[in-house]
């Protein structure tokens, strides 16, 4: 029988969101909550709730499966966390610990990778068999969709778009080495060169913003005065925008992808980047792929759960192709 | 009936070198001659001259097919020349003009991609679903092998791995943008950075090398020196070999391939690049990653030929496949 429904989680270091979400994309009933202090069972029982109180009113039979995005290095094959910094998951079998408590079949993923399926089932990349996606937000985050899925790689570990060379010795990474692009556009960037702007003249319109206290200013005030048409605040995110494309220049040229969709909090929020990255790509990319479209992402504030949805509809469906 | 050679041909800016190659990758017979100055009718007829010289001995049934690597810019999928540098091939229809004039399926690839795929079917990286060939030499080529295959990416386009962002606003490069590998790394890099080192008295190795002329200074001579232990030319040589294995990084996190392929006149002739770029790599990739392989190409300078039959004998294959 062909399921309707999909159960998508998105857990975060501050809130888990959940939604039952139908085939095309819809969301039928969402949960919020505070993602619970301390190990990983308050997490799991969490989870275990939200999968409950949004599936209430659906069939069992009728549920794909559960899809997890977690921010948290996933080998996906072996459906084991590597790596978790804002959560106490890594070693541990989540998938197992959630699954031993459900019906239904349940498959953990990146949140990257979550997003990046969601825009491909539901958003802006539906359709493209050879797209990028990346999410800008608090770190740099995204997947590598190639001849119509996901690509893996060896270990189930590939989609990292974050951790690449910009700039030899450069500024420090979160992840150890230096100079890579999530420490020049992620949101501790933006607030570092928000707050010396704020330090001088030029930066009044953002100090402004934040009340006269510099240690107030946020991403998103750098990006409120941008989009309000504050020069310095413009020339922050518009560098911003100019260092992202000409990172995504080398991936245009190594994969030649016909589609980039750009998300996360900070990718959605501020024009000028995408703007910027798209006309540093057009420049600036090898002759034949530069027909690259660079777009916003499609799902906004639904993405986390919807994408968690699409990876549940995803392996349901693989899993019916090869019984059939 | 299943054909037993293919004839690869590797079309330089100085030489075409043509051989005959066995499905297991051994050469029966080679030629050699200088590629014909001018426009692309006497490139062709001396690939034409080069065919019937080294296939005379074998009946046109048992041959797979002609592969011919060329540097250039290839639309795989039109089997268009997009653009080339050394060769006046731009927008010929390079395949139609030889396969016009033999008995025999005609294939064209970057050169880069045809040292992929040699490596893949006959050298360091048989067996290997997931690698990246790097090739250095006076630019930096290669091709990106996923899932059992060369990734050809949206317009046929994908593998340029030298023109990837590692200085903002960096060093010029042939390209016309600024900062990429191939302004690091390839054979300008090393007679700069040789040249500079001569002027002082670190060099002073290098320099005797040169006769004690700074514009006879060659990629060959700071290799050299570097391989009989000058530490001047090995500290060049050393930090190639670091931004190398630093963009690397960059291209383990995102695809996390099991094995990277270092192949091309600069890269095969001096130990410290690829033990630099490993080292750097084990460091740097981000968890899980850490386990892919650093080696040397194994084909030498029958790359190019042999890379090019494995074109041949891939196409034939695969379209051996489609009829059954």
């Amino acid at each position: 029988m062909r399921t309707s429904y999909a159960v998508g989680l998105d857990v975060g270091g501050t809130r888990i969101a959940a939604a039952l979400v139908e085939r095309k994309g819809r969301i039928v009933k969402e949960s919020k909550t505070l993602t619970p202090k301390g190990g990983p069972f308050g997490v799991v029982d969490a989870i275990i709730d939200a999968v409950e109180e949004v599936s209430a009113s659906v069939h069992p039979s009728e549920i794909a499966g559960i899809g997890i995005g977690l921010p948290a290095q996933i080998d996906f094959f072996r459906q084991t966390v590597e790596f978790c910094t804002n959560l106490p998951l890594a070693g541990v079998d989540m998938r197992s610990l959630v699954m031993s408590r459900v019906k239904h079949a349940v498959t953990i993923d990146n949140d990257g990778h979550t997003a990046a399926l969601g825009e491909s089932r539901f958003g802006a990349a539906k359709g493209a068999k050879d797209f990028v996606m990346v999410t800008l937000g608090t770190g740099v985050g995204g997947g590598v969709f190639l001849g119509g899925q996901l690509f893996r790689g060896h270990r189930g570990l590939a989609g990292e778009l974050g951790h690449t060379l910009v700039e030899i010795d450069g500024l420090e990474c979160p992840c150890g080495a230096r100079g890579h692009l999530e420490a020049y556009v992620a949101r501790p960037a933006i607030i570092r060169e928000g707050r010396a702007a704020a330090e001088t003249f030029k930066g009044a319109a953002i100090k402004r913003l934040a009340g006269d206290d510099l240690d107030r200013i946020s991403a998103e005030i750098v990006i409120d005065a941008a989009n309000s048409g504050d020069d310095e605040a413009l020339r922050i995110m518009g560098e911003i925008g100019g260092i992202l494309g000409q990172s995504l220049v080398g991936i245009v040229n190594m994969l030649n992808p016909q589609l980039i969709v750009v998300g996360g909090g900070i990718g959605e929020s501020c024009p000028i980047v995408i703007e910027r990255a798209s006309a540093v790509i057009s420049e600036h990319a090898l002759a034949g792929r530069r027909d690259v479209r660079v777009v916003r992402a499609d799902l906004g504030n639904d993405a986390g759960v919807v994408g968690a949805a699409a990876l549940a509809f995803d392996e349901n469906d693989s899993r019916e192709g090869m019984h059939r």
